[in-house]
């Protein structure tokens, strides 16, 4: 008897107030007008796409997203990769420097026919790659370069130790190119902002491929991007390929930078009223962290959004109702610190819908996607997602 | 040739060396000793236990945590009753108020023989339990008490609206009592603060006990709970039983409130060094949020941890080194601020371990654990966790 409860989506309702709360929605006609919106730019550019797939984590929204069924596409784990891999894409980058013990995993990809491309940033890791191509044909490794001093990679000032590393890659026949990831431009406020990074991304990776050449050292990939340089740029000149996540979903962290309108984000995730804290102002909903991650992106932004902005379940945002605090399984729902708006009537068993600051970290709460369309209340399918290493 | 990479946990290593990174990790010797002690401490306080399973989410861990293997227990949303009721479990509490849309679940879990009971705060709810109960046996139903102002629940002083509640309940024949839940004591910082917080949650669940039974109506349930209250009261006088769910594992969050050390914590995360930044003062990891989660929760305690702390591969914390940032796949970590701490020497490659500032939190980024015991580098086995709603 209680066999079936805990495959529910076998038995997806037809429509959205059929659907138990909390769960995520993934807007299909959204989604489509994002990617055909970065497609056409690029285009314009005149330099490759590389999607990178960790957004989505799905073999659905994959299909969608990509140029061609075989890739070229990014990935953060090498589970998507051997994912991705079943599943037809040949042409991968795993864009986090490589741990030595993952090469194993990388080799048995390559010689199952998947071009799968690797990160380097350091000697250890270049001499580590080396040792795992004498056996067999080489690894290619693109070499990280740190354009904004966010995170990883040479910086491309240091052309000593970018052309050390390409050295020991070369030598092994592992050296394909640079990348880098502008990843400060998540701090960006403003359009011409996001312009100035992409200017500032080009340079760096086109400055670290001519410490190579420079020396001798062969560059074939010139690889950049993040969603907010992606949309942004518009000189691309000595880049082959771009690569972005985010942009096919959007959320309110690339709305607060500027890249996107609340119109354009694609997931949001319903939630029930189930209690009212009138003395407080408070709402209370069946979507706490668990549903919508602890992150807070937008919280060193102009406009915070707290855990979240609040829609109708239409998907049209209630003005400056947000999400103000969250535990496991409930969210508060309250008027935006300082905007005296009137607590709207939300009776107990209302739907509502929540935008996520962070569409990546968003998403990694759920299973999978029921897949809607703006203006419709019809479910046209269910989209299972992974997670894992 | 690519069928296997995707279910790499039937070909579990032996030893903690041969894991890919990042995965989580459970100290199985901790997660027995966290449950003996909590076990022990109600035992002397001659209190019942209803462990929640919202923390573990494992049928594995459940069936060390439970009192007996049909409960009591309790859980955070329908899927965890519908899972652990498959697996025997007889006795819960969905300790979530009631979204009226899920009354179906509830009542076809209830003609499976399950006994479940769910939370109301208000009438509307009250009214949709006493109609849902109409056509057949009543839904047990706990009225939702707030002891601390930190959530949902009726405040103990309105006497007037709990007996309203009441009524409406009772008339239906699903009166079983109150429930309330010290969410606020997480804000504690020492254990005289813990103590103060769980006289306050009793004081405030047995009140609302007087007042149902002081306008004729029973309460054979109060129910009062969470871990730092749990593990610092020492009189529960007309309680009749009390919930936990973090004690299992602990984390840092607790570490600071002061109900646990650093040594009882049985979470962590092992990780890979990937990278230096030596002029950030930086080490790379392959944790970032996706394996730690978004979880700040020791922001505002006196020793903020950000990210995690970190130890070594034998779990034993490194002083000082924490994990000031995250990206989806990267950690970096670096001394603490204001702590001038020689950044120890980690190659790429090393092995480390990085305790969470949330067990349920983190645990929920991961399919599952790969069980071990301090002092020993043998893995035990995998245990695999659910998510979902």
């Amino acid at each position: 008897m209680l066999q079936d409860f805990t495959d529910r989506h076998s038995d997806l309702p037809d429509c959205i107030d059929g659907l138990q709360t909390p769960c995520l929605l993934l807007d299909e006609g959204r989604l489509d007008a994002n990617v055909a919106r970065m497609r056409a730019h690029l285009d314009a550019c005149n330099v490759a796409f590389r999607p990178h797939l960790k957004t989505a984590k799905s073999l659905d929204v994959t299909q969608r997203v990509l140029p061609h069924p075989s890739g070229p596409a990014t990935v953060s784990t090498l589970k998507e990769a051997e994912i991705f891999a079943k599943a037809g894409v040949k042409d991968m980058i795993y864009a986090v420097g490589i741990a030595p013990a993952k090469l194993p995993r990388v080799l048995a990809l390559r010689r199952a026919g998947i071009d799968l491309a690797i990160l380097a940033d350091c000697r250890v890791q270049a001499e580590a790659i080396a040792a795992a191509s004498a056996d067999g044909p080489p690894l290619p490794t693109l070499i990280e370069i740190d354009c904004d001093g966010h995170r990883s990679g040479l910086v491309p000032e240091d052309a000593a130790e970018i052309v050390a590393v390409g050295r020991i890659l070369d030598a092994a026949g592992a050296l394909r190119g640079v990348l880098t990831h502008a990843g400060g431009s998540y701090g960006d406020r403003t359009p011409d902002a996001c312009a100035a990074s992409a200017a500032r991304e080009r340079a760096g990776a086109v400055a670290a491929a001519e410490h190579l050449r420079g020396a001798g050292l062969p560059c074939p990939v010139v690889s950049v991007g993040s969603t907010p340089t992606a949309a942004s740029g518009a000189d691309f000149a000595g880049i082959t390929e771009v690569r972005a996540g985010v942009f096919m979903f959007f959320d309110l962290v690339q709305a607060g930078i500027g890249v996107c309108t609340t119109d354009d984000i694609a997931l949001s995730v319903l939630t029930s009223v189930i209690g009212h804290r009138r003395d407080k102002g408070w709402i209370i909903v069946d979507a706490g962290w668990m549903a919508m991650s602890r992150d807070l992106g937008t919280a060193d932004q102009p406009v915070n959004q707290f855990y979240g902005l609040v829609c109708g379940p239409d998907g049209v945002p209630i003005p400056d109702l947000v999400m103000v605090a969250a535990n496991q399984e409930h969210g508060i729902l309250a008027c935006r610190p300082g905007r005296p708006t009137a607590l709207p009537d939300l009776p107990v068993g209302a739907r509502l819908r929540i935008l996520p600051n962070h569409a990546c970290a968003t998403a990694a709460q759920h299973d999978g996607y029921v897949v809607v369309r703006a203006g419709s209340d019809r479910i046209h399918g269910y989209w299972p997602r992974f997670g894992g290493w």
